[in-house]
């Protein structure tokens, strides 16, 4: 790979290109973004080596594009993208949801929707832009590519390269089935989240709640601090998955207040006792 | 105060010792436990000055008797101290429920049920046991008395200047007003975060949802890695303010499900904008 363009030059793009930096034969790299102080502040930082808002030079003999913006950004990148799009420029992205992501790149780049790959490196931070990138995010991390039948092996094996070379463990699997496992493990969590924090915000006594609030409502709601748009985007991208969550997690919330209201205590400790356990070795695993 | 007894020299009780050890004037600290190894242990690491199972020993000519020890162990340890209770004597607790504590106090001391004043430190940390016990636990913390009207002022001003001295800030209120705000606060989000380990526990596929858990999951279920027996007999004495609290996320979380079914983007990024901002204002406060 000799050209490597990144649309969006901030903690997920910008971490991509810091990690590419520090191989041998790094490719050039070149930022491509909607906001100029972004990529001034990129080029300052030594992330990219060019930043440009033209996207016919940018797509010119590019070996690989990256799209790296928020997820409801992605259709009109890849318009932008299309008329300057060479058959041999593979397309791939970071977003966190992915069956609303091929349908776009299916309906956007029509017969050269073969070239886009989908991706999710499963790597995040608190603070974002290209201040909060850096080479060692994705080290250990897991990156889900999501292939599809239309897409070349050698293109797949380009991009799962790519994530190797920032030090990521690579997985494939369908969309379906990525979209459905990240509903449980993060578009849920989130949603719960904010939905406590919700319920605390319209009482009356909201003031005095959070005054009392400690470390254990702290760590429970901090990604409910996470960007409202992004999350209402990664909601709707992903709703149908996202639905069946809900409905899932009210039954096993009824289940434990039924338990409850049974005054049913060896009931409560089992369930209290097998999420306890079930947690505690994830944490010691990872 | 010159006589301060702990039942239960863990990090709660522990932590209180070593702070008051700091203080001109410190009283002596007798330790007293079921187990003797914790004992042991909080002698050997001068948290306390001296330890015994004997408890009409430890009850002569005490100023004070701090309860810190698991919640359901109040009425056994009122039980065992109500011989030997002189009428000079304060007893006051830590436990993370009041309004059972009170009913408890008063079933079982009687007639000398005036001098047990309830309270709960709201600190903690992820260790236990007198190895965890720091000096500086409860520095800038906030501590909740539940007095009520039998209690002497005289009382609880000494009560509340146990815990000054250990740096902490003291806020009176009812037992009941205190369990509806950590119904809320803290009792409602454990039991949301054990809710979602056990829901994915039960799947087919739990081994690679965990696989792919990160650091929102993390954070989210932190408090699911706590103590089930603790958690336990927290939702059955509080069990009242819980159910409460249960119902009225369920309505929150419906209200959410139906924003997402019926497409309303607005009404989604504003339910997300109100509570990302009033999750952060807190955060920024604290």
């Amino acid at each position: 790979m000799k050209k490597f363009v990144i649309f969006g030059v901030g903690l997920i793009g910008g971490s991509v290109a810091l990690a590419l930096k520090k191989r041998a034969n790094a490719p050039v790299c070149l930022g491509v973004g909607r906001h100029q102080t972004s990529l001034d502040q990129a080029l300052a930082l030594h992330i990219i080596d060019a930043a440009t808002t033209d996207i016919a030079m940018a797509l010119n003999d590019a070996d690989m594009v990256l799209i790296a913006a928020p997820v409801a950004q992605t259709k009109t990148i890849l318009t932008s993208i299309k008329p300057h799009l060479s058959s041999k420029t593979i397309v791939t992205d970071a977003g966190s949801t992915k069956t609303d992501v091929l349908a776009i790149a299916k309906t956007v780049l029509g017969d050269q929707a073969c070239q886009f790959i989908g991706g999710h490196p499963i790597a995040g931070a608190e603070k974002s832009g290209p201040s909060a990138a850096m080479d060692d995010l994705y080290i250990g991390k897991n990156v889900v590519l999501t292939p599809t039948a239309e897409n070349k092996p050698d293109d797949v094996q380009k991009v799962r390269q790519l994530w190797l070379d920032c030090g990521a463990k690579v997985v494939e699997m369908t969309a379906e089935k990525h979209d459905g496992i990240f509903a449980t493990v993060s578009h849920l969590p989130h949603l719960l989240a904010f939905a406590l924090v919700e319920d605390m915000v319209a009482r009356d006594n909201a003031a005095e709640l959070f005054q009392f609030a400690a470390s254990g409502f702290r760590d429970f709601t901090r990604i409910a601090g996470s960007s409202p748009e992004m999350w209402r985007d990664i909601s709707f991208a992903n709703k149908t998955a996202l639905l069946n969550e809900i409905t899932a997690y009210e039954h096993a919330l009824s289940k434990l207040k039924q338990t409850l209201i049974a005054q049913d205590s060896d009931g409560l400790q089992t369930i209290f006792e097998r999420a306890s356990k079930a947690r505690n070795d994830w944490a010691n695993k990872k």
